[in-house]
């Protein structure tokens, strides 16, 4: 097992932001500027072709860290941010280019190459939060979220169906191919975000995925526009949600 | 026109709760106690079977004044609460009991009662709204709303496609029969509660209302559990969107 390694630190407004590394797997961890021992921990899966500080990742810790008092941390994904890219990440990466150049669909290879992401990156996040977990302001005691949308969800269901560690989640727009069998067997709360509207994918796709959770407390929240046009006022929402389900006190300024 | 007479007012931490009358309509008008002067008006419709002061009711409308400082107003639907039933009410009512007693579906003559009902409802609601913004505490300057599921929906969406003075309308749980082609007149933004289990209405017909809504921006939220299991952090979700939508400041404590 490999402890978690501090290679940065910064603070601004209340919030420290720390890289780290566990093993190979460079991570950040953003917390309040004073006070969170034992705090609930969110991990937050980023987008496809983003990366841990994307400003998506950075906003959103923001809401959790200084509204909720929570830990909140991100790892970039296998071939994202600062790790570096196989010949089978860069072979898929020009699939998926040539499929959006030629205005052709691309779901098919996006669902393929995140359950590749995916296999990879399970293991490494179930690292992470052991190592994170190695931490005295972190500990065992506190509740545990998972938020990702996108790419952050095909990494996140296998995750969250594998992982007891993990109190509640928030997912999202994504195809339910690679991941309906994998959240059947997901019994804790969700939120699931779904654009009416999406241009990649499907009402039915969306709508299956949602469906095929076993969590008897699940909502679905379906907004018209496009597939990048994801309200802001849902971001609130996750952080109710989740702060809803892992603090005790959940008094959100969110 | 009928204008309005109040007959009883009483008032309780807070909030001021005036019965009135416009013709022969009973209804109720809660405000904040103090310094409401032309704030948004929230009209709410009440589910079958029951009344203007139904707790539901009251409870929501004291989210909205006490927390966002906004007006509220109900009144009993035709055959409701005060008013007396007519020989139709009373066959409809028993067919309806039937069904139920018999475990048959309600759907069909819920659809067709409700239509009759939002016949009758829809120009007494607009003679209230004409009277309401006579009164000098809400005029004709501040924003509106609407807040009705079940047969609140039913009575809801033909009296919004008609109304141009309401701006934003929180809508749920009813088959898109009667109501999908109301539905596509309007356009202002709408939130709307549809339950993934719902035993009465199936799981297409609840997406087939909420898609036939024209609105640009429109957000449906689904739960899993049955018709009465809506969860109540939806009525919180809905005073949140009533106050983005209605108020320049939005400061509601909700």
């Amino acid at each position: 097992m490999h402890s978690l390694e501090f290679t940065a630190e910064s603070s601004a407004d209340g919030m420290t932001e720390r890289d780290f590394t566990v093993g190979e797997v460079p991570g950040v961890l953003w917390s309040p500027a004073s006070g969170a021992d034992g705090a609930p921990l969110v991990l937050m899966g980023h987008g496809g072709g983003n990366h841990k500080k994307h400003p998506a990742m950075s906003g959103r810790a923001r809401r959790l860290v200084t509204g909720c008092g929570f830990h909140v941390a991100v790892i970039d994904a296998p071939g994202h941010g600062d790790r570096p890219r196989t010949a089978y990440d860069e072979q898929e990466i020009a699939v998926m280019q040539q499929a959006m150049a030629a205005g052709e669909p691309v779901g098919p290879v996006v669902v393929r190459y995140n359950a590749h992401l995916a296999e990879r990156a399970v293991p490494e996040w179930r690292a992470t939060l052991d190592a994170l977990q190695e931490l005295p302001e972190i500990g065992t005691g506190g509740s545990v979220g998972w938020f990702g949308l996108n790419m952050g969800t095909a990494i996140g269901v296998p995750l969250v169906a594998v992982e007891p560690r993990i109190n509640a989640a928030v997912f999202g727009l994504h195809w339910p191919d690679a991941l309906a069998e994998q959240a059947k067997r997901i019994t804790v709360p969700i939120e699931f975000d779904l654009q009416w509207d999406d241009e990649h994918i499907p009402r039915e796709a969306g709508l299956a995925l949602f469906d095929a959770f076993a969590s008897s407390e699940k909502t679905l929240h379906v907004n018209a526009g496009r597939h990048k046009e994801l309200p802001r006022f849902e971001v609130d929402s996750a952080v109710r949600f989740l702060a809803r389900h892992l603090s005790r006190t959940a008094l959100c300024q969110a």
